[in-house]
């Protein structure tokens, strides 16, 4: 049977691995994300290992965080843009994997990639327009519109939207570097360990923490609702293994909504609207898998 | 030639024309937006003389206010929904036209309608990814993603989006009777009068009301670009008739984004990248025209 690889590479690690499919893996490995030379290095070196175990790999698959350029017809398609990482500002990832593997690459943000993961084997199977945000260290965005991934000018960065921020009920600052208040600097990871002083998985779950984490990605949510109409949303990332905030969230979305949207899909079965990744952790491997599996299609 | 018919449907007025292109038309005629039994029974009736004056109407194209249903595939595709227009609600209008005129409809919101128009004859011509907003009594937004309108679960309904609000900057509490102080609720036109106590139209261009319109719009517009990463915005509407605005809002998107899309379409281009409607006030009724022309397509 034919091998594919994918590549999930984040701020904090990168995952690599080959098999036949996402759930039948031959080998899969961890890489620290530190600077483009080592990692990209690391990452060379287990696909050639790779190949020189089993032959030709078909395709290699790679979600990454952003800004990338993801538009095939441009000069720098599948080059890291100006993210804020150190050191990893116009670094030629998918350029670099082509000469040195000799493979096709398919190539899109972690989050667009964990969209196709889930729209072919998870929660999103048979669903045309949907959104797919990641909870985690920061906030990420994307999905599909009519059955094809979210792409434009560059790609969103759902994360940035600026929403309401009640000062006297929650005078944390916010913790984006670039808006402060934005979504992902009120409601990320990071931005809940800044304000409570400690991670969010170690509040308990009946602290105030969450039912100001939930107000927040409601708002966000209603905000792309209102944007986009999608048919489901699916939460996954660190923050949303706290199984507490979905009901949390779904009913502060209601709430917000306003009963603007008599819409039976939202109003009747918000547990089916929103829902976590029926990949779980493994959406985005998943989905670098998808990527790399759409290269042959 | 072929004659073809559009309808703009709005909350304060119907126009309808039939000709052979939208800069083409035979006759042309508004009707006040009253009760549905007595607005779109003169709009059968002014089709109907058309029909026994010039022959076969090959398509009408229809761009409505919302909420409506836009899916082909549902039961009340072409209905007006739970508008709050009184006595419009649950209205099967693409069924009343069908069965009337005896023939094909094309049918969508009118800021989709609109977004059609600027695609095929104005400002977005070879575009793929654009958005086009509405800013008049009310705002609403529609546009392309993939060369396609957006749809969904039903339809963008862009003016409700959530966004901050100053209230010391700003006490006006907001407008929208769903959410009282989102985008729709505190820069629409009828948010405008309401805060002002006149028109828009009638403060001077010097207003400090227009610098408050200018960031509150641009607010809008950067939680649009992080969401959809459009390739271009245009703004129509009545208030932007005010052409004071165009290089304030683009000034403020520039200065909201904060450095973090550094792509230089927007940030070298921002003149080229927010711009009017190339049809101007044409846009809806050319609009509905290219419903009509896709129908045969």
């Amino acid at each position: 049977m034919a091998l594919w690889g994918g590549i999930e590479a984040g701020g904090t690690k990168f995952v690599c691995a080959v098999g036949t499919a996402p759930d039948k893996l031959s080998a899969e490995i961890r890489i620290p994300t530190t600077t483009p030379d080592e990692t990209l290095g690391q990452v060379v070196e287990f696909f050639q290992q790779q190949q020189a175990l089993h032959g030709e790999i078909e395709a290699i698959g790679i979600g990454a965080f952003g800004p990338v350029d993801v538009n095939p017809d441009s000069s720098k398609f599948g080059w890291f843009l100006n993210t804020p990482k150190p050191g990893w500002q116009q670094v030629d990832f998918v350029g670099l994997v082509k000469r040195e593997l000799g493979v096709r690459v398919g190539f899109d943000t972690d989050v667009n990639a964990a969209a196709l993961g889930e729209h072919r084997w998870g929660n999103a199977q048979g669903i045309e327009n949907f959104i797919y945000l990641t909870v985690g260290t920061g906030i990420g965005g994307g999905g599909m519109i009519g059955g094809k991934l979210i792409h434009g000018l560059l790609h969103p960065e759902m994360g940035h939207i600026l929403i309401p921020h009640d000062r006297s009920a929650d005078p944390f600052p916010g913790s984006c570097p670039f808006h402060q208040n934005c979504l992902e600097g009120l409601a990320s990871g990071f931005a809940m360990e800044k304000r409570w002083g400690q991670k969010g998985v170690s509040l308990p779950a009946d602290h105030p923490a969450w039912a100001l984490e939930a107000r927040y990605l409601a708002v966000g949510l209603v905000n792309y609702i209102f944007t986009l109409s999608p048919q489901r949303i699916i939460l996954g990332g660190g923050v949303m293994e706290q199984k507490q905030l979905f009901p949390m969230v779904r009913e502060q979305v209601l709430e917000q909504l306003g009963s603007y949207l008599d819409v039976p899909a939202i109003t009747q079965n918000i547990d089916s609207y929103i829902v976590p990744p029926g990949l779980g952790s493994h959406a985005g491997l998943a989905g670098a898998f998808a990527l790399a599996l759409a290269m042959a299609e």
